[in-house]
C-alpha cells in the first residue's frame, strides 16, 4: 500500500483545480548543475549505468528534492531508452551527445524492430520507479516519461545529433509509409512503456517531443503529433483510484498548442518563445500549461530572477491550472542557488 | 551606365506589385550542392578566400543562374564579414562551422570594438558586389545582405556554435546595458555595411536573423527586433531611381511576424513552420512574404515536389507579394536537379 500523498499540488493544478500556489518543478531537476548528481555520476562511470542501476538513479531523482521545494519528482531516465531496448546500441560520446551505432535506414531496418517489452529490457526502468516511489514515501508525486515517437525516430534515423535532419526527413519525404510504419512501432513501443511506468508507481506522465518544432504545420500534425495521440488515447488514465494526468510538451510548438490541446491529454509544456497569456488564449483553458521560463534566466541576478519569476506568473495570470517550470532542461552551468531562488520566488508571489 | 534591368520580378513582388508569375530564389542557391560550386571552392583552398577574392565570389555567385531559371541573385559572402573586420579572428573548422579566436565577453572587449569601415576592411565585399552587378548585365537584380545584430552577436559573443546560448544570454541577462551596447555598435556596423553595399549596386537586402528565435517575446523585441529598426531606419531605400527593397527574415519567428511587418520593411522571410496562409493574416498585406518550402522537402521524388510547390503557393493564395523561396538555407546533400524540378513547378503553377 503506497503512502498516501502529503503534496499533490501538482496533480491538482494538471487537474485544473485550485491550489494553495502554484506547483512547481524543473525539467532535469536531478541534472548536472548540481554537485551531488556529478558525484554519483562519477560513482556510476558512465551515464547509462547511471540510467540502468535503480539504486543510483533513484539516489538522484531525489537529490533537487532535498535542496528545493519542488513539487514534484521525476524520474532520472533518458528518452532514448527504447531505442536502446530495440537493440539500436545507444551511446554518449563527451561533447556529442547521443549516438546509435545501429541507426534505423532502410525498409529492412525498419520491419526487424522489435516491440520492447518493458517488463523485461526496460526493466531496470520500471524498478527505478518502484523504488523511488517507496523511498518518496508520499512526499510529491512522481512523473514519469518517455521521448515522442518523432523524436525519436529522429535520433534512431539521423543515429546521432544533427542540424539539418536530412536522413530523417528524406525517408520522411521520399518514404512516407516506411516512415509511419517506423512511427506506429515506436508508438506502441512507447505506450506499453508508459503504461509500465503507471503499473509501477509513476503518478503523472510526460511525453517530450523535442524535434516537432522542425517540422511545417502539416507534417508536424502527420508525423508527430498523431502518434502522441495514438499514445495518448492507449495510456492509463487512472491509478491508485486517482487520475494519471498526462502532459505533451513539443518544443518550438507554440503554434500548434491548440491542435495538442485536443488529444485530450490534461496538459501542455510551453517553451518561453511563447506568452503563457497567449497559450492560454490558445488552448482556451481547456488543458493545464507548464512553463516557462527562460532557462538561461538562471545566469541573472537574483533579483532579476525574481522579477522573471513574477512577469511568468502574471502572464498566466488568475484561475488554476499553471505549473511552473523552466521552458527547457536547466543548464548544466547554473548556480543552484539561482534555482533555489526561482523556486522560492514562485511560492512567495503565487500565494493565494 | 548599370545595364537596365531585364527581369525585375523580384523587386516587383516585394513591392507588391502584379507580376506574370511568383519569382523564385534559394537561400544558398549558391552552395555546395552544386558540383562546380565544390570545384571554385578547391580552387580558392579555404571558404575565406573565397568569400574575400571578389573575383570568385562572383563566379560563385553566378553559377546558380546558369542551372535554374531563378529571378535574383545574392552575393556570395557571409553572415559574419562584420565582426571579422571587428578583428574578432573568423576561421571555419569541419564540421565545426565557424570559430572566433577572439570572443567578445568583457566589458573591455566591448568598448573596444570598432565599427568597421566599409571602404577599408570590407572593401572586398562591395568590390565583388560591383563585380557581380557588371557581370550580372542586367540578368536580375542582385541581393545583398548581412547578418542581424543579435544574430552577429550571439556568435561574437559564444565564439563558436553553441545549442544553448548561454554565454551570450548569461551577457543578456546579467549585464543589459553592456548587451545593448555591443547591440547598439554591431546595428551601426551593419547599417553602414548595408548601405556600402547598395552604394556598391546592390538592389535589395536581407537581413538574416538566425537566432532571434531563441528568445521570450520581450526579450526578442528588446534585443533583437530592436535593432533590426534602428537598421531598417538607418539604410538608403532608393538608388538607381528605384526603390531597394529590405527583407528580415527571423528563423522561428513566426509568431512575430506582425511585429516585424512594423518595422517598415519590404517583406519578411518566413521559415516552414508557419503556413503563408497564417503568415499573411497576421501581417494582414503590409509586406510581401518570402518562402518557405523546408529544404528537406528537395529529398522528396520530383512528383512529390512539385505537389509541394503547389501547396505552398496555394497557401499564400491569390494576389501579389509573393516570393517563393525555401524556408532555410538549402542543404548540401541536395540533387541539384531537385532544385530544377522546384524552381520549374514554380513557374508553371504561379504563371497568371
Amino acid at each position: 500500500m503506497p503512502a498516501p500523498l502529503k503534496n499533490d499540488l501538482y496533480l491538482r493544478a494538471l487537474g485544473r483545480e485550485n491550489t494553495e500556489r502554484t506547483p512547481v518543478w524543473v525539467m532535469r531537476q536531478a541534472g548536472r548543475y548540481l554537485p551531488e548528481y556529478l558525484e554519483t555520476r562519477k560513482r556510476a562511470g558512465d551515464f547509462m549505468t547511471l540510467c540502468s542501476t535503480p539504486e543510483l538513479a533513484c539516489e538522484v531523482t531525489l537529490q533537487p528534492l532535498d535542496r528545493f521545494n519542488l513539487d514534484a519528482a521525476i524520474l532520472f531516465s533518458d528518452i532514448l531508452t527504447i531505442p536502446d531496448a530495440m537493440g539500436l546500441g545507444l551511446r554518449f560520446e563527451a561533447g556529442e551527445g547521443p549516438i546509435f551505432d545501429k541507426p534505423v535506414r532502410t525498409r529492412a531496418d525498419i520491419e526487424s524492430l522489435p516491440v520492447p517489452d518493458p517488463a523485461d529490457e526496460l526493466r531496470y526502468v520500471t524498478d527505478a520507479v518502484s523504488l523511488i516511489r517507496r523511498e518518496l514515501d508520499g512526499r510529491v508525486p512522481l512523473i514519469g516519461f518517455s521521448g515522442s515517437p518523432w523524436t525519436l525516430a529522429v535520433y534512431m534515423v539521423e543515429g546521432r545529433g544533427t542540424k539539418d535532419f536530412s536522413k530523417v526527413k528524406g525517408l520522411m519525404f521520399s518514404e512516407p509509409a516506411l516512415m509511419h510504419q517506423l512511427l506506429e512501432r515506436t508508438a506502441d513501443s512507447v505506450t506499453a512503456y508508459l503504461n509500465a511506468q503507471v503499473e509501477a508507481g509513476a503518478q503523472s506522465l510526460m511525453i517530450f517531443d523535442t524535434w516537432g518544432g522542425v517540422l511545417s504545420p502539416a507534417m508536424y500534425r502527420e508525423y508527430s503529433l498523431a502518434y502522441m495521440q495514438r499514445i495518448v488515447d492507449g495510456l492509463k488514465r487512472e491509478a491508485e483510484g486517482r487520475r494519471v494526468p498526462v502532459v505533451l510538451f513539443t518544443k518550438n510548438g507554440g503554434a500548434w498548442l491548440d491542435a495538442m490541446a485536443d488529444t485530450g491529454c490534461d496538459g501542455l509544456g510551453v517553451d518561453w518563445t511563447t506568452d503563457l497569456a497567449v497559450a492560454r488564449q490558445l488552448t482556451e483553458d481547456r488543458v493545464a500549461l507548464q512553463g516557462n521560463l527562460d532557462p538561461s534566466t538562471l545566469y541573472a541576478t537574483p533579483e532579476r530572477i525574481r522579477e522573471e519569476v513574477k512577469r511568468v506568473l502574471e502572464s498566466y495570470g488568475h484561475g488554476p491550472g499553471h505549473v511552473f517550470n523552466l521552458g527547457h532542461g536547466i543548464h548544466q552551468h547554473v548556480n543552484p542557488d539561482h534555482l533555489g531562488v526561482m523556486v522560492d520566488a514562485v511560492s512567495e508571489f503565487s500565494a493565494r
